[in-house]
Formats: structure tokens, C-alpha cells, sequence
């Protein structure tokens, strides 16, 4: 009988995370102060962030961080999480190449999200924090950083992107049962809500917006920090568990694979993933396609432009260096709430910059008719926004076919989408279309 | 660091299922001929289910049977299911007792229905079945039917209670997704769901009339056969991979379980996990309590009536000895959907008249209070049935408190709820009642 599933047992959990900046050649660029336009500091951050995470933020040095005991022991309630051989796609698909995927799915919320909220709201709690504020998109961080919250009694106030809040009221009914506030975004409940709804009234909502908003709430409110579920580096440093599992696993299958892929919206599942494989191209020289698999409405690695630009709306926070497509960036509402979000995490940017990785944009139709592909064939349905990494996988599976080449795909199964019905309903009832950014819209953005 | 669950790797997933009817000193009384009350034969049920299962069904004498290998490759797509510690539950209730959960809803569509569904879909191919038809309560078994149908390449129409319908539009989607036909019951397309509708038209619909309703369409289709996902004693003894792995995974965290407990609908999830054990208990005379949660606004087994009844509304299947509310019981509108059954099976029923198993009766607000200290403590949201479970745990657990003794407590994670939040939305805003069935109420179902 073969083996399926590739299976760590609880002591495999890792006991650092992987800090990928320590090991680049060439530096991410630093964040920068908006008003002074110089490097930011630690404590620049402190006013936002819990220092252990700002600390993290900026750390370039140490390779290796280790994660806390009292993290690792909420990790153990789903991880690790196995690695599949997808074998009934590869049938399916009748191609030479292996398929494996990480199956971060099997999460209490569904999601790989949990990996990095759990150690935000451990070390807000260690801190002395007793609030703390975010923004979600499709509702995956959200219900992570709530159950998180409420995991290390803290209070949660999260602003969910509006276009989402109607689409998934499941999401947002999981962030209540865990005992958190949520308000859709844009909101009147701040400045930068109030802002966009008296100038576009009926304007669903976009992360820069929420991010906004929940940013502005950290900073009016006693004791309380923000936090932040993809973008940042810290975010990218909690998700390698992720990758360090794979790693493992990929030896336990005999493999090693010629390509890693991840979807893309602020980087965390792809950061997640890849960066432990990375490090093998980076220290050791190994030969290996990383690609970023993101949704051809919201394109920023694949035709975006490299600048600083701020990670929201409104422009509260530092000045960041990545591919973006302008913070005022207004994304299709396309059913991948998760990959509606103007720009790349720096680290990222600064892969992408130096070839390290690749990114391909695809449009929703072809992402719908890749998951329902893996539904039917593997079993699980898929979040629409893991169907781009399914997508991109099942185009190189036939690339290999073509060329009559074996071909080992390992790709991220960031999340189910069993609470992502009605974009399937919409789907098979033939109501959802290929939205590509057009080129005018993408310029007028970029030259705002 | 303390081990949270207990894994198994995919060799450790059973070669045989457990026959309990085989091990029982007193067997469960035949299955009738409702026409002539001759004992049912095998041929009897030909027409109506596919011949193997059929045969397992009537099974009375082999202890053990095998698991095809294309059923064991399938379940390899989330088994072994892990064992899991409830630490944070224990020190929720500062209770004394070991509480263990086997965690079932890891599978693709959230439950445990899976395991049976692959086997059903499996035999009827074989045998050269295209078509099946099914019901559905809250939609955990039409969402895991679907996915079998479709692994094998079998057409499926599934009657969904018109409640579970309304309430749980997700679980009709991936039904859809899957490719299944999903008809709200009562429906037009019987003479079965016309005679109710003509005589109620509001009717909403339980799990009784469904059956009537996916009998008669599987009588009247070429090459089409009838599946069920619960009662029968086939599909508990497919459920019995749980306890069988569970059993395996107990001994791994060097502990014997004092109470076995297990929500309560038809049976399958309680069967599933208490047979293994129960085993125990009648081969090798060990001490162990089994404990069947059912909603105490159904509770066939704590105040229902031991006699031979029909399974359905109608009055199309054989007439089965069984503890009943009546077949005609009108279930109310509870959120369990998956509880809101007429009558327990006939192994099981046999069980709780010969004292070897017990049955607790628990008001829905209980179990949705017993659901959130859960998912507060643990994480999981669990499924409004599931939480049946819980709620009879926690009534264990503080027993073991009030008694200041150690308790070892095993129970059945049948499902997340991930798709049940409607249920969750309500009990937040405080909309939902405790409703205990009245004894005239009840008197009149079995007098009926």
C-alpha cells in the first residue's frame, strides 16, 4: 500500500523559527519613517507593536529564533500537519510529475493562519497587553487571531473587509463564538472609515482600508497593540513552521522538489512554505523554482512596480519597500478575499528583485476549475485562495506531461474552503467572471 | 512537554472492521417482513441495497471483516484520525478527570460519515450499481456521500430535511460541488413527500420522511440502490475504524477508558467508537461504562419504547426492534440536526435493553454552552451534535470533581461546526430555547 499521507509526530514540531533575512545576501531595504524618511527603529515600532514582535521584525542577524514553549504547546493542538501525496490528481491529470501538498487545512479554523496568530497574542500577553486590534480579508486571520486572543484573554477587535463580512457571515460568526468584536470595514467607527464612506458611500472594503482602521483603534485605545496577519516580516518568521515541517517530510517521501508554490496575497502562507526551502538555494546553492501563485486581478509581484509605498489606505504606517500596486489600490471583488491586498512583504519584494522566485497571475475562472479538479479528485475543497497555488501546480503537472519529464511539485494547501460555499454556488451556477487589471486602471493607481 | 494527541501512521489504519453482533450472548431480534413478519433474509434486502452490504447487514456470526483495499486507500486521504488529550478542557472544569477526544471531524467534509459513505460507494460499484439515492439530516452524511458517489462514479440524488435545508445552505453547496442532486424533502418528486405536503404543507421536514423519500425514488430507478448512513448495523460496523484506532491510541497514552461516551442519533458515530471498547466488556468481562448522549428533545433511548417500528415515515422499510419515539415522530426544530431521529438501531437497542450500554438526555442550551467552553478551551468549534458529546463529558468530568476522584472519560469528536455557525449566530443572540419533549406528546407519537 502506498503511503499517502507523510506524518511527524508531536516532538517534530519545530523549536525555532526560520528567519530567512538572516541568510540573504542581499538585505531586504529598511522600513522607513514616513515624516523623516529615515531607517526604522525598534522602537519606532513599539508604539504598534509588541516589542518581541518588533524586535523580530527587524531582526537581520539571528538565522534561528526560538519559539516559546507555551506556543509550541497550542501548535500541538493540530500540528504538524501532514504532508499528501496527491495521487488521485496526478491520475487525473495522467502527468509524469509527483504532486505533494502541505495540508495546513486540518486547522481548528481551517487555515495556516493560527501559526502566526498564536505567537502574536502570546507574546502581546507576555507584554502586559490587554487589547489588541486587526483587519482581516476573507476572514482566515480573523478567526485565527480570535480564537488566539481568547486562548491568552485578551480583547480582540477585528475590522473585517466589507465585500467579505456579506460574502462569509460563517467567518465572522466563528470570530463572535470565540468572543471578539467584529465591525465591517470601512467602518464609521474611525477617521479613516469615515473618510472613505463620505467619499465613496457604497465602497466594499479593501485590507489597505481595514488596516487603516484597525491601526488608528491601537492607537487611540489604552494598552493595546495591532496586529497583523501577512505582509510583515515577523508574520513570515512564525509561518516557516510550515516550510521546516515540509523539509522533513519531503525526506521521509525520498524527494526533493524541483518547484515549491504558494498563493499570494501578502506573502504569509508562500513565506510560510518556501523560505525553509529557500535556504537551500541560499546556503547551499541548490537548484530549486519557487513560485508565487497570485490572482490575475490583483497582480503585484507579476506587474506591480518595486517602491516604497504604505501598507494601507491611508497611509499610517511606515514606508515599506516592495512591489506594490499603490496603497490606494482598489481590488476586484473577486471570491479570494485573502489575495485582495495592494502589495508584497519586503522580504519578498526583495526575492523577487534578485530573481530568486518567480510569481504567475491567474485569472478566478481557471483557479474555481483547478479546486473543483482537487475537490473531486483528492477529496478536500479548497479556500479559493489556496485554488491559485492548486492552479499553478496543475500548469506545471501538464508542462511536465508535455514535455514527457517527472517533475516533483510540493505546493501549500493553505486553507479549506468549506466555509467559502457561496463562491462555489456562484461558480457552478456560471456567475463568476475572469476579471484581468487592466493596464490603465493599474497606472492610474501606481501614479496616484 | 506533555504529548497532546496520540497519531497513528497510515499501516496502523484497521484491516478489518468489528462485527459486535457477533461477539453478543443475546443477538439483536430479527428485522421483520412487514407484510408476512417473517425474519428478513438477505434477498429480502437485494432489491433496496447493494448485495454485500446487504450480507454485512444480516451478518450475525463473523467477528471480523475485511476492509477492502480501495476502501483503506481512500481512508488514507484523513485517517488515522488523531487521539487528542483535552488539557484545556480538564483545566477549564479543574476537574480530576482524564478527558480524551477522538477527533473526527479532521476528515475532508468534517465528519466521521466518511467512513461509511467510501465503503457504500465502494460495494455498490463493484457490483455494477450507477445510481444511489440517500437522505440527509443536518448534511454531514449527504456532504460525505457525495464525495464517495463521485470517487467511484456513481450518480446521487440526496433528500435533505427541508430544516437542514434552510439552515445549512453550505453543506448543500459542497454536496453540489461534488455533483450531487440535493432535493429539499418533503418534496414534490414522491408520492411519499406529496401525501405530507398535501396533508402539511408546512411541514419542515425529518429524517424519517427523507428515508421514505430516497426509498422510493431508488425503487423506481434502473440500476439504482438505496444507502443509509446510520441505524443499520452495516454502517456501524464500518464506523468501527474510530474505536478501533482509538483503542490502539488509549494504549499508547497508557490509559483504559472509564466511560466511552458518543452523541446519538441513529448510532453510527456511538457505535463506531464504543464497539472496539464495548468488546472488551463482553469477551473479557472488563468494567466500562458506555454512554449514549441524545437530545433531550429526541430521546428515544432514555424514553422511548422498545417494539418493533419502521425506520421511515412511510412505512417502505422492514420493521426493525428498536427503542422508538414512534415512526410518525415529528423531531422539533433543534439545531442537531443529525439527532433528530425517530429510533436508535437495532444492535445498539438490544445493548441498552440488556444493561450494557447507558443513554443521557441533554438540553440543546446545555450542549451549546458545553460547545463554546470547548472551542473556548480546545479550539474546535464543534458540531451542534457533537457537542451532545461534550455536554455529557462535562456532566462526567465534575462528577469525578464532586467526587474528588480520577475519571478516565473517551469521547466522539464526531464533527466541526464549522458550517453549522447559523446554530452559533442564534445561541449568541440568545434565540435559542430548551425544548424537553412532553410525555403527551410522546405518548401520542408511539400510540399513533
Amino acid at each position: 500500500m502506498k503511503t499517502k499521507k507523510f506524518l511527524l509526530q508531536e516532538q517534530d514540531i519545530p523549536t525555532a523559527w526560520y528567519n530567512i533575512v538572516a541568510d540573504m545576501a542581499t538585505k531586504p531595504q529598511p522600513m522607513l519613517n514616513p515624516g523623516t524618511k529615515e531607517p526604522l527603529k525598534a522602537e519606532d515600532l513599539y508604539p504598534l507593536f509588541a516589542r518581541s514582535l518588533a524586535e523580530q521584525e527587524l531582526n537581520t542577524t539571528d538565522t534561528w529564533i526560538e519559539i516559546p514553549e507555551e506556543v509550541r504547546d497550542l501548535y500541538k493542538n493540530w500540528r504538524p500537519t501532514p504532508l499528501v501525496r496527491a495521487y488521485g490528481l496526478e491520475r487525473a491529470l495522467d502527468t509524469p510529475a509527483h504532486i505533494y501538498f502541505k495540508n495546513e487545512s486540518v486547522s481548528p479554523v481551517g487555515s495556516h493562519k493560527l501559526n502566526s496568530a498564536i505567537p502574536q497574542a502570546y507574546f502581546c500577553r507576555k507584554e502586559g497587553v490587554t487589547n489588541i486590534t486587526t483587519e482581516t480579508g476573507a476572514g482566515q486571520w480573523g478567526a485565527a487571531m480570535s480564537y488566539a486572543a481568547q486562548a491568552f484573554g485578551l480583547e480582540l477587535a477585528v475590522y473585517m473587509v466589507k465585500v467579505s463580512y456579506n460574502q462569509k457571515p460563517y467567518r465572522r460568526s466563528i470570530m463572535q463564538t470565540f468572543g471578539a468584536q467584529v465591525i465591517a470595514s470601512p467602518s464609521m467607527s474611525t477617521k479613516a472609515g469615515r473618510k472613505i464612506l463620505t467619499d465613496h458611500p457604497t465602497y466594499q472594503g479593501s485590507l489597505g482600508t481595514a488596516i487603516s482602521e484597525a491601526v488608528e483603534l491601537a492607537m487611540q485605545t489604552p494598552n493595546c497593540k495591532y496586529v497583523l496577519g501577512s505582509m510583515l516580516n515577523h508574520v513570515a518568521l512564525h509561518q516557516t513552521v510550515i516550510g521546516l515541517e515540509a523539509e522533513k517530510q519531503m525526506e521521509m517521501a525520498g524527494e526533493y522538489p524541483d518547484v515549491v508554490i504558494a498563493c499570494f496575497g501578502g506573502g504569509s502562507n508562500f513565506s510560510g512554505l518556501s523560505f525553509p526551502f529557500l535556504r537551500h538555494k541560499l546556503t547551499e546553492g541548490r537548484t530549486l523554482r519557487v513560485v508565487a501563485a497570485e490572482p490575475a486581478s490583483c497582480p503585484k509581484l507579476t506587474r506591480g512596480r518595486f517602491q516604497y509605498d504604505f501598507g494601507d489606505e491611508a497611509g499610517h504606517t511606515p514606508l515599506i519597500p516592495m512591489y506594490t500596486l499603490g496603497h490606494t489600490f482598489a481590488p476586484a471583488h473577486i471570491h479570494a478575499g485573502g489575495l485582495r491586498y495592494h502589495g508584497a512583504g519586503a522580504i519578498v519584494s526583495q526575492l523577487k528583485k534578485d530573481g530568486l522566485m518567480d510569481a504567475v497571475d491567474i485569472p478566478q475562472l481557471e483557479t474555481f476549475g483547478a479546486a473543483r479538479l482537487f475537490a473531486e479528485t483528492e477529496g478536500i475543497i479548497p479556500a479559493p485562495e489556496s485554488a491559485h497555488a492548486i492552479a499553478a501546480t496543475i500548469r506545471e503537472a501538464k508542462e511536465a506531461k508535455e514535455e514527457g519529464k517527472a517533475r516533483t511539485i510540493l505546493f501549500n494547501l493553505s486553507g479549506h474552503g468549506l466555509i467559502d460555499m457561496t463562491a462555489y454556488d456562484q461558480y457552478l451556477a456560471g456567475d463568476l467572471t475572469n476579471y484581468v487589471l487592466p493596464d490603465e486602471v493599474l497606472n492610474a493607481s501606481l501614479n496616484a
